[in-house]
């Protein structure tokens, strides 16, 4: 039986760079390889991370027989055809959000999964973090009573630069897929209902992708989600999950946070605190490492149904700020 | 020439009564008289506020000659109709939000206002408070760049119950009216530009009247402003004005407040603290007293235009959640 997992990384940008320093924290898995296009970057991610093998091309990676998991940390329009070329290999695979771009790459990418019988998980890190699911635990509790709101905000700021992959439409650009996915992500972790009405209007950037966004949800337990992202302007990034009898607020940046506290009317009832060393992705790769180990398929925690409640909501709004991608 | 106003309260619910408390506040006015529809209530009040004279009808009060202004804090559905009596006997008129509950009601009392040449002012109040102040002084300043989204909840948490007030469409109930007011009050405040586009979602009372709202409103100059309110559960209550160069925090509850923060990346940069000893209604009535002594006919802070666009935005509002009052 296996007791260790060996990990590839495709592709060396500054979230690949994160995972990598993260994974001293991993336990139970190596970090063994590093695939670029290119070679010197490939060796150079290697070197600076001690990573034994680097592949220049991501097929190379693929091909590892020694390789049993992928991180895939390349440009959005890129997650499917990638990660189902690892699936294909027999490497399972953890990709970055938005897993796809839309619903039907979703439903293709899928398959292949299905097909392969692979461990495939969105990378929704924000889902591990200990001050994350110890707010959902005082939820589930039923602490803050029932829920009635959640609001959650992701804004920072980066110059308008049509040459950035988040202004460019080609490359699946635009706040709501590359931040806007975290807020959303929020509500789906605390609201349990279906998604009875969307209501969205978004600024586009010149390139015609949206920069900032306010969204409204309602679902059909009558809970109203509220939420904005936008990379034109720095936010305070808390998140909140309110309820009839008091309130959970997680302290920015929430998609890794280190702090939530516990509200009632006569003040803060109970407090969580993280004061990890890492960014925090080595929460997910555990996760991931030890459901390996287990022989799962599936991420109990991000789902395949996850990941189809997630980007059929982002259909949607696109839908509603009218944001269509060339490839499309 | 006149160097003091005499006011009259008409009505003596519990926002009459905080009226009456700050009214110690207030520099060149006196509280003369109450009224109410049953004598011994107003006599109750005036006793409790060492108030001169107690009127047991409002036609009363607004017929002393030696009253020069008049607060109305009745409910909604009586605003205009009081309003207008007062102004056709000459009083000044400070009325209570909403001054009227939809633009025709509003148009018919601004006629009345303009006929006469008395003042009236509605009372948005947090208009007038210091801290919000400085937070609109900071944002014209340019401290913060550009405006890029305004954000703003009003939560507070009431049972559930149809004798309310709050929750009788006949009185024109409803968290919009009420509360919601407020959040728009911020957006009107800060965002300069005219509203390009409305999207409200609502979850209603068994009543039929929206009891938590949320609204996205899209302006001509790219700013979106992202507002809730609910009278179903307790929220932070602060307001953000977020632009491309920092952002100002207006802490819960934003709509009287004591602290706001001007923040940048490198943190907080400035702080505008309160330690009134009032509520803070005597901010607005002093402003007022000062106006009619002046000889002014209309607010500069809320003029007529300010109502319209008020009222007329939470028309609009009303439309897309489908809340219509058995009057209109």
């Amino acid at each position: 039986m296996k007791t260790q997992i060996n990990w590839g990384i495709i592709a060396t940008g500054g979230i690949a760079r994160k995972f990598a320093e993260d994974f001293r924290f991993v336990e139970n898995g190596t970090l063994l390889a590093v695939a670029s296009r290119s070679q010197d970057k490939a060796q150079h991610f290697a070197n600076d991370f001690h990573i034994e093998r680097a592949y220049g091309s991501y097929e190379a990676l693929a091909e590892d027989p020694d390789v049993d998991a992928v991180y895939v940390a390349t440009p959005h329009d890129t997650h499917v055809e990638l990660s189902k070329m690892c699936l294909e290999k027999g490497k399972a695979v953890l990709c970055e959000k938005p897993m796809a771009v839309n619903a039907a790459q979703l439903e293709s990418l899928l398959d292949t999964a299905e097909k392969s019988g692979i461990f495939l998980m969105e990378a929704i890190w924000t889902y591990f973090m200990p001050v994350v699911r110890q707010a959902k635990k005082w939820v589930d509790d039923g602490r803050i009573g029932n829920i009635k709101m959640i609001q959650a905000d992701f804004g920072f700021k980066t110059p308008e630069n049509p040459k950035d992959r988040l202004y460019n439409p080609a490359l699946a650009g635009g706040a709501l897929l590359d931040i806007g996915i975290y807020p959303l992500a929020m509500a789906h972790y605390f609201a349990p209902g279906e998604i009875a009405d969307i209501k969205a209007s978004a600024i586009k950037a010149d390139t015609s992708v949206d920069q900032t966004l306010g969204m409204v949800l309602t679902y059909d337990d009558d809970i109203i989600a509220n939420l904005t992202a936008s990379f034109r302007f720095q936010m305070e990034n808390a998140a909140y999950v309110y309820g009839d009898d008091g309130y959970v607020k997680i302290h920015g940046n929430f998609w890794h946070p280190h702090k939530a506290v516990l509200m009632k009317d006569s003040g803060i009832e109970d407090i969580v605190e993280d004061d990890r060393l890492s960014t925090g992705y080595d929460y997910e790769t555990n996760a991931m490492t030890q459901w390996l180990l287990e022989g799962k398929k599936e991420s109990p925690v991000a789902p395949f149904s996850w990941s189809r409640k997630s980007v059929e909501t982002m259909d949607k709004i696109r839908e509603l700020i009218g944001v269509k991608y060339p490839f499309e």
